[in-house]
């Protein structure tokens, strides 16, 4: 056992599984997947590619993205049961929780749910991101009183997502930016949602169930609700001027502002806000309104100085889905539909090399 | 950072957390909850007084113990769209999925949801306990196409809880050996779905996502399964050489035995196993039937010559809740309803005094 003064709070550091999906290398400044630079990944491939490295182990060929792609269509439709369960949630329920409620009632649908095979927990991966889309978009759209979608399987798997999101057939760019946002939240080593879902995993539990936790754990506006926090507050703000002034009040009052640093890389810019920073640029162009940008960057500027933190890839997929119009409380939602690939990933490494996580403590209570 | 050949699977041994409110102290062979040994606690007090001290730091007086009872019946109501879900789930719905998808959709409920403070947070945990027998028995009987039974206020908390199991109004004996193995089962450190709870809270996700994801913890058999397991394993077995035969052929198999080991106390016997051993002996007295004592003990004798393996609290808990005629698809659910104090007490305490959980990895993929 280590001894009480190497504790270390958050386990920051602290080495927590083997893993062969992904690293953040500080040292090169590269997020690996599979052996593969997401930023490189991301300039090449799509989200569908994605989903294959992760769960395959290898880049897919054209057949093979094209099968993922029919795979995920063919799983679209969700039971009417959970759809009718949504219904009944009070009305007031954020997205994540009816999320949440969703993919934990699946687990009774699924025949084969004690098997933990390496093959059925694939094909559970499978069943569950095809039915993701739908999931997400329709416990907001039931929550907010309006009508569910259904998804148009004659689009791919992303664009098709987007298009259930805003109710309009999106344009070539904005199905390639969204598109893009899925691959850079698809996996990224160990969050506290990966390290959730990982740690409920080793107990033997079902994917349903580990899933379940990371979409709590994701929740979290030190986690995946960073997003929604960060354009709440681009939102409000209004202009350059109010932003900057708001940044300025938080700092002064020592809060946290959402959307800037991260426990691996503190110091530099997490690469994948550099890419969703290019797609914000785009839209800006595109849509001839650069107020988003301008207050980003001009907030970036402002925390490199007061405080050297730089922007996570929050802080830029913020204003991007303001731009596609996704509704904000769809954005931490979305992460998660995305990060799924990722964390099915490491589910079923865990459930192929397991050991039950079962740490110990520092007892600072009394003794009587 | 740690070294990358300080990888410890499991995170065995690693200290997670500071903790204020237990310990299992290896070195002294006791349980301590907040100052108090889990044992001595269990010969004197109730799960009222566990829940009290759990959540306010001391043990009540009498007065404070009766208030906690009122508390707890005062929140026994769910609201009814709550059932009505429950009512919805597919048949082959495992109860600990239906307690899961209960306590997920509750936090629709919750209107103070965004508030951690301690005081709100305290509130939710005696609002949610007090919830808990009703929605644990109702998703069990609703599940198995029986109707939902309402709470008896007349009796104690855990008196109306196997009530509301059996159906039927408990003996003294069997009251208080159902609220002893309430009390056993209330806090235990850190084990899976404590740290769990610990996790997601700590992303300032709310108490019933953290919750949410330790009853997906604790359905794996490496786990809090681990009872329904053993009572599985010992009625099919019908007789103790049958019994002694099944072991025989797992350990040949290299199967583990549920219901015995521990990752912290490996070498000796759980000392809450001891206690339910206890009152499975006053049970077969009451009912002048030893097999389950006698089948219990072969197995503990086999497995101690055999493996050098001890029983852990399961291994007993599942023989006391048979003898009270809890039905075995409820012994997960029974254990999570009464650990959700301790867990309540970890959530408040990660609230109060956060770090985000976030752990590195051991890279074993490519890089290319
Ligand atoms: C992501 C995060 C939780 C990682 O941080 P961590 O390793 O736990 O770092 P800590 O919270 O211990 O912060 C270390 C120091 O940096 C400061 N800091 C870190 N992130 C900060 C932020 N976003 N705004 C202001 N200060 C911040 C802390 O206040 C602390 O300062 P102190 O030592 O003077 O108290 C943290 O940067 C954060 O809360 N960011 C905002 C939420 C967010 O964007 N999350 C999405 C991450 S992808
Ligand atoms: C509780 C438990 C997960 C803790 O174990 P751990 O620290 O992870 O221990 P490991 O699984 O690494 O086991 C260590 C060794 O003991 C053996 N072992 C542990 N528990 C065993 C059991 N119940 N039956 C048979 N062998 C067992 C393992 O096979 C392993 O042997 P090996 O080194 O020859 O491979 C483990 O004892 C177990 O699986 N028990 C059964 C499930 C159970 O009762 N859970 C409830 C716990 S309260």
């Amino acid at each position: 056992m280590q001894k009480d003064d190497a504790f270390v709070p958050g386990l920051e550091g602290v080495i927590a599984s083997e893993t062969a999906i992904s690293l953040l290398d500080t040292e090169q400044e590269q997020i690996i997947i599979r052996g593969h630079d997401l930023i490189d990944l991301s300039a090449q491939k799509t989200y569908a590619d994605l989903v294959y490295l992760l769960l395959e182990g290898t880049l897919p060929s054209d057949a093979e993205r094209q099968a993922v792609e029919e795979t995920l269509k063919a799983n679209y439709k969700v039971p009417d049961t959970v759809t009718d369960i949504l219904q009944l949630l009070p009305k007031g329920t954020h997205p994540m929780d009816g999320q949440r409620t969703a993919i934990s009632v699946s687990a009774g649908y699924d025949t084969t749910l004690d098997d933990r095979s390496l093959e059925a927990n694939k094909k559970r991966a499978y069943d569950i991101l095809g039915q993701l889309p739908a999931i997400t978009v329709n416990s907001y759209r039931i929550l907010n009183q309006m009508e569910p979608i259904d998804p148009d399987p004659t689009l791919p798997y992303s664009a098709n997502f987007l298009y259930m999101i805003t109710g309009k057939q999106p344009t070539a760019l904005e199905a390639s930016i969204f598109d893009r946002s899925l691959l850079l939240y698809s996996e990224h080593e160990m969050p506290n949602s990966t390290f959730t879902s990982r740690v409920i995993a080793s107990t033997h539990s079902d994917m349903y169930g580990a899933l379940t936790g990371a979409v709590a754990s994701l929740k979290g506006d030190l986690h995946g609700g960073a997003n929604e926090a960060v354009m709440t507050m681009l939102r409000d703000a209004e202009s350059v001027d109010g932003f900057v002034h708001r940044l300025q009040e938080k700092l002064k009052r020592k809060e946290k502002i959402m959307g800037f640093g991260h426990r691996v890389y503190m110091k530099k810019m997490d690469p994948r806000a550099l890419k969703m920073k290019e797609s914000l640029k785009q839209l800006c162009d595109q849509q001839g309104d650069s107020l988003l940008l301008d207050m980003c960057e001009a907030g970036e500027e402002l925390m490199a100085q007061e405080k050297g933190l730089y922007p996570n890839l929050d802080y830029y997929a913020a204003p991007v889905y303001w731009m596609l119009g996704v509704p904000i409380p769809l954005y931490t939602p979305i992460f998660f539909s995305s990060r799924t690939a990722g964390l099915c990933a490491h589910i079923l490494e865990q459930h192929e090399n397991n050991r039950l996580f079962r740490p110990r403590v520092k007892y600072t209570g009394e003794r009587n």
